[in-house]
Formats: C-alpha cells, structure tokens, sequence
C-alpha cells in the first residue's frame, strides 16, 4: 500500500483530547498499511493568540517576524500530536516546514510553494516512522528565511507533500462531513456529494464554498492528486475530488440525471458591487478603471459592460469585489473620475452571490433556463449575471439570497430523501 | 566599538509591556554605537505552558519531540522583540538557534554546545541589523534535530555567541542588581560585588548562588568572555564576571581588605545526606559503593570518610546529593549492602550548606580558623567539612543555616553601610 497524506485543520486540533483523538486516527491508518504523511494546523486558537501578541507590541510588525511568530504554532501542534502518537505505541517525526523541504517564494504572508523537497520525510518513513509536517509554513528558497503560505496555507502544504510523494490521496479531515450541494444550513435536504471534478471544486470555492481553498484544489490538479475531504469527527467517507468523475460513482451516487449535470449551488455574501455610471464609451477608458483598481491591489470578481446607450455614448461598468477591499476601491476610482469623466459611483454591499455549478452543464443547454426561472419563481430579482463553462452566477438582493438558493437546489433535483444534520463551516488554514 | 550580546531571561520578558521595555534598552545600547546580539528565553511561563500541554497528551512524551516542543517559545519571544525593536524605528532579524548556527550534539534536553557558525548572525549585523536569537536551543551537528541545552541553556547561548562574535561583552539580564555577598533576603546588608572572578563565580553558583549557571561561567572563562550580570529594571552598573580583578576593581569597591579576599557566602538548601555505616575498611569498598552511584546518575556533592575505628576496622562514609535523587540513591545502596557488607543507611534532607568563597583565601591562612569560629559563635553545629583552593563549605541542621550565613558575612565585613532592596532570586532558562 502506498502513502496516505493526512491533514488537520486547527478546529481538529482544540485541546489535547482532540490532539488524542486526531493521533488515534492516524495510527487507524498506519495499522491498515499505509505509511502515513500528517500536515497539521496551528491548534484551535493559537495563531488569533499570537497576533494579539503581537499587536499589542507593534502597531505594524515587519512581515518577516510575524510569520517567524506564526510558525511557532504548528511548532507546537506538530510537537503534541508526534508525542500522542508515541503514547499509542508507534513511532513519529515531527518536521518544520523547512525540515520537510517546503521551499517557498521570499513573500511574507502569502508565500507560494515553489518546490518541495522531502527527503528527510521519505528517510523517516523507510525507517518506519509517522511523519508530522507543520502546515502553512516553508522556508524560502534564496534567502532561507521562515515563510508563511496565507490562506489556506495548511491544506495547500498536504497536496504539495501528497504530489511530492507520490501519495494514493490526500485526506483534509474538517468539521463537515464533505462537500454538500448546497449549505445545509440553508438547505437542509442538501446531500452530500460522493465526488466532484477539480473543476467543480474550483468554481465551488471561487463561488463561496469555504470547505476547501482554492489554491489548494489548483495544486491538485496541476498534480492530479485525489483529495478526500471528510470529517474528523466520524469515519463515514466524505467526498472525493479529481480528475474525473467515473460511471461507477454516478451509480453509486444514484442520483438523477440532472445531479450528474449539477455539482452543486453555492453562495458567497462577502461581497459588494461597485457600478461605475456614465463612462463615456470610448477605446481604453474602461482599461483605465481597472488599470486603477489593479494598482490598488483589488482583487475584481463579476465585471459586466451594458452596451452604451445610442443617445448618449455612454455606458455603466458594473463588478464585484470583496467587501473588505471596498473602501479602497472607491478611493481610487474616485481620484480617476476628472480623468475618466465619468458621472459617478454607487456602491452596494447589501447584495449576495448565488452560483450554480457543474461540468455537465457544458452540454446541457436547458440549465441556464432552468436556473433563472427557478430564481423568478422564487420572485427574487436578478441583479447581475456572469457565467463560465461549468458555472451560472447572479447576483441578488443579500436578503434574497437564501430564497434563491433553495429554489435552485430544489429545481434542480439536488435535495436530499433524509436530512443530515451537518454545520457547514470555514476552514481553518 | 565592538559587539555586544545581550541575554534576557523570561521575567524580563513576561508581558507585552515587559517586551517593549526590553526593545528600548536593547535599542539604547545599539545608539550608544554598539553592535548588539541578543539571545532571548522564551516569556515567562510559556515554557511550563508548554510542558503541560505536552503531559496532557502523554505521560512519557518522546525527548525528540519535547524539545521540538519548547523551542517554539523563544520563537515566539524573538519575534516579537524584534517587531517591538522596529516599532521604536531599528531593524532587526531574529533567528532561531539553529539559524544562528548554534550545533549542538543530539542529546535531547540538555545538548551540549559544540560550534558555533554564526554567519547569519555576521551578515545581519553587517547590514545594519540588531540581532535576536533564540537562546536555550540549537541544532544537533549530524541529524539536523533541533536540540534545547536543558537549565541554564539560554545563559549559555548568549556566552557562545559573544565567544563566536569575538564580543566586548556579554551583559545577562536578570531581575536582581547582579552578584551579592550573601542572599540579601538572609542578609540584608549584603552587598553587590563590582566583580568576581570566573573560579569565584563558579564556586558561587555551584554552592547554590542561582544567579548564573555553572556552564555558562565555564563557557565564559574558556573563551575569557566578559559577562555583565545586570538588572533588566534598572540602569545600574551590575557585577563584572572576569578572569582577575585589578586594582581598580578594588579601590572601586573601597572595601576592607578582608573583601578582597572573601567574594561571598553562598548557601544551598536542595541537597540531602547520606551515610553508609560500617563499611569495612578494604580496599576497593568505597569504590563499589560510588560505583553503584555513578552507575544510577547521581551526582554527588560533597564526600567524607572518617578514619576508621581501630577496635573495628569499621569506617563510615557520608556524602551530599540532590534531594530529588534521594529515594534512586537510596536504593541502589539498599541493593549493595549483602554485597559490600555495611551497617546500614541513614538518610538526612533536613540539613543545608553554607560556604565561603573567595580567591584570596589561597594565601590566607586564618580564613578557615575565622570561620569555623564565627559559625560556633553563632551555635551552629557543622555536620560535615568540605573544601577547595578558593571555598570552605560546611554542612549545617536546615534550620541553622541563615544564622550561619549571618553570622559568616558579618564575621568577614562583608556588610554594607546601605540596606540594599533587592530580591535574591533564581535564573531561569
């Protein structure tokens, strides 16, 4: 049996009964067969704990020493599970990002993995050793310094092992059970999927699904690496995502037609829009707003152009960012309108996003019919519209956005016969 | 002018508040022209926060992994001294004791250091930077593991680091106003010494002075290394540890001539004695009976054995340990007994020892006399009787030993004309 790569998130990791409970695991895996890879997380609060540290000492601490501080936590997490693992009678190794090989970019923060050299991972496991990697950090490539990966940064550490290694999978353990067809928070008959393509799970992360980041699920599929996303929580199996999606799993998932079209409907109520009117409708003068908003760093979602009315030549530019970067955005545009002469800006952060997603919409031209009349029938108004091959996104009033979520799960067949009971949380890094 | 090290232990560092003020008076050395370095402990009671976490997990957790463990708080501790020294407008680097090229061999939890191959350390300070290590922890020379260097370590990191930097000075920083006569909580007269000799200071701390570790002024006096124990809480000139004292020192002092020969009375209330009753006196007994110790760890203190009575051939033999090494003592002896033929054991912790220390008394002969009397004046029995070239240590009854310790410090003038405030207390890591 090949290597299994494991990871747990900080929600995993509280206290040391669940530090216990996460080494019982691992060892379940390690009694199967299988040499096992850990990537762990900073424990439950710790890395909140060293930031107020830190805040309460500088105002504007330099990048450098905040990851130098942050990595301590996995320092710590990776130190206790190695130790529980040895209480169950088998042997672990605890390694740093820098011991594990995670070469990085100099980019405090928000580094990105350049290469990942694990040669004293593959010498601890020929000597028969469970091996615990600290997620989220790395060490960069020129300047040896300690790196942090930002968001997401633990989950992204495991695939990158899983891909160096070679792994058979890599398993996110979490506190849902996998990737749902909607939030079962709002729908409760969302069902649990047995599979999603990496393309599914990109545009499902991209759309609001916080269950995976999407630069980890951009990793696996450079590397064509399974991730199983399930629970710490239960042994049930959670949900597999890959390349492709075989005719055994749609068997296996027994579900209609439009479910093997329909990976899921996902919500996202972190944004705001921002609508730039009366543009006057000439060569590069929308080039210049976004060339603007890219200097100030702001990251664009939806961007929609009406056509300019005739009488006028002017036009309306319409796009959503995160909320958060609002402030920010409005400034910069605002110091651009003499050049641009544009009319003015109105800026909405009550709205929310809706995305239905699926590869097999590709080839089914009734979806994106489907979709909207289940929104109007819903009597929810539709305010903007983007789509992509295997995604249709609107944006909606904020309170209708749950409305228009169920709608669509329902249209579409999604809904589960039983009712799971399952939190459908963030994740952790 | 040259470098200078700096160590801060974790009471100077406990708080944020602590962190900042240390910032600002690493920052005043560094404006005064210096180079400055800087090994830190980790803060206040993060060590032990640590070490329950890791009883929490497993009662018997691996060495490897403890220390992988505890090194994570002097990454926290270095970090944010460096983000509270760029707060006041200085740049600084941390790095952990591995990164410092601090190589130690692969005993876990109390490593010893081997090299140090400071060229991170070099190359920062070139570029202008303040320098923060993580003190107490390294690497070990040929598996790469991250090793601690067990009570006493961070102490020792500063020494080894000012050895390799070819430094001015080491100064440690601890909360009492540097080296006494006596502990000033006993003798409130005691005063601060302006200087003690390395051979000084090492009888000192050996005889129970918890103000420096014994291998850190070994350290120091190998390397002749300069070490400035001084108080984190005030500006005042501490005790200069060093291989001689001139004149100056002396005139400085403006003490009697009695002071220049008596550094201080130290006094140690953790051991215990034992006596093994009845030994034959053959050849190669006594010699089993340390081995048997030796083979068990323990290190011994102090050692007697009475001439024999002639009517018997019979002698006895007492030594001085560590309590916390009584009862593992004990045993080994009780398993000894058939064999060596003995009496019997008695076993003693209700005692202390007093002893004076000072590298004059070499060429002055009535030390000793002055001693033993002003302790019978004060009606103190001694128990045992112990002595080097530069110390005299005796054995007292627990209770009797402020009064001997009194009664010593006075019996010398070592009193000073001003009651010092100061708290006596120990180091820590």
């Amino acid at each position: 049996m090949g290597i299994v790569v494991q990871k747990y998130g900080g929600s995993s990791l509280a206290d040391a009964d669940a530090i216990k409970r996460v080494a019982r695991r691992i060892v379940e895996t390690k009694k199967e067969g299988h040499d096992v890879v850990v990537a762990v997380s900073a424990m439950g609060d710790t890395t909140d704990e060293l930031l107020e540290l830190a805040a309460d000492v500088s105002p504007l601490p330099p990048a450098r020493e905040l990851d130098v501080l942050q990595s301590a936590g996995e320092r710590i997490s990776m130190a206790l599970v190695a130790m529980a693992i040895s209480d169950l009678g088998f042997t672990a190794r605890s390694f740093t990002g820098s011991q594990a090989g995670v070469i990085t970019d100099a980019q405090h923060g928000k580094a990105k993995i350049i290469d990942v050299t694990p040669g004293r991972v593959v010498q601890a496991i020929g000597e028969g050793h469970i091996v615990i990697v600290a997620g989220f950090q790395g060490v960069s490539q020129d300047t040896k310094e300690i790196t942090t990966l930002g968001r997401g940064g633990s989950d992204t550490t495991a695939v990158a092992l899983a891909a160096a290694l070679d792994a058979e999978v890599c398993e996110i353990y979490t506190d849902v059970d996998g990737v749902f067809t909607a939030d079962p928070r709002i729908v409760p008959s969302a069902r649990k999927l047995d599979a999603v393509t990496y393309e599914e799970m990109l545009e499902l992360a991209a759309c609001g699904a916080k269950i995976l980041h999407l630069r980890c699920v951009e990793y696996a599929r450079r590397y064509d690496i399974p991730i199983h996303v399930r629970s710490s929580f239960s042994h049930l199996d959670g949900t597999i995502v890959r390349g492709s999606i075989d005719d055994d799993d749609h068997q296996q998932q027994e579900t209609s037609m439009e479910a093997a079209i329909i990976a899921g409907v996902a919500h996202d109520r972190s944004e705001a829009k921002i609508t730039v009117v009366g543009v006057p409708d000439k060569v590069g003068e929308a080039a210049r707003i976004f060339a603007a908003l890219a200097e100030a760093q702001i990251n664009l979602d939806m961007i929609v152009q009406n056509v300019s009315a005739a009488a006028t030549n002017l036009t309306d530019i319409s796009f959503t960012l995160p909320r958060s970067d609002g402030q920010t955005a409005m400034s910069a545009l605002a110091s651009l309108q003499s050049q641009v002469g544009f009319d003015s800006l109105l800026y909405d952060d009550k709205i929310g996003k809706v995305s239905l997603i699926g590869a097999g919409m590709r080839s089914h031209p009734g979806v994106t019919a489907k979709f909207f009349s289940a929104i109007a029938e819903a009597g929810v108004n539709i305010g903007m519209i983007s789509t992509s091959e295997i995604r249709i996104s609107v944006v909606v009033d904020e309170v209708d956005v749950d409305a228009a979520v169920r709608a669509t799960h329902s249209a579409f067949d999604l809904d589960s016969t039983e009712v799971e009971a399952v939190v459908y949380g963030g994740t952790g890094r």
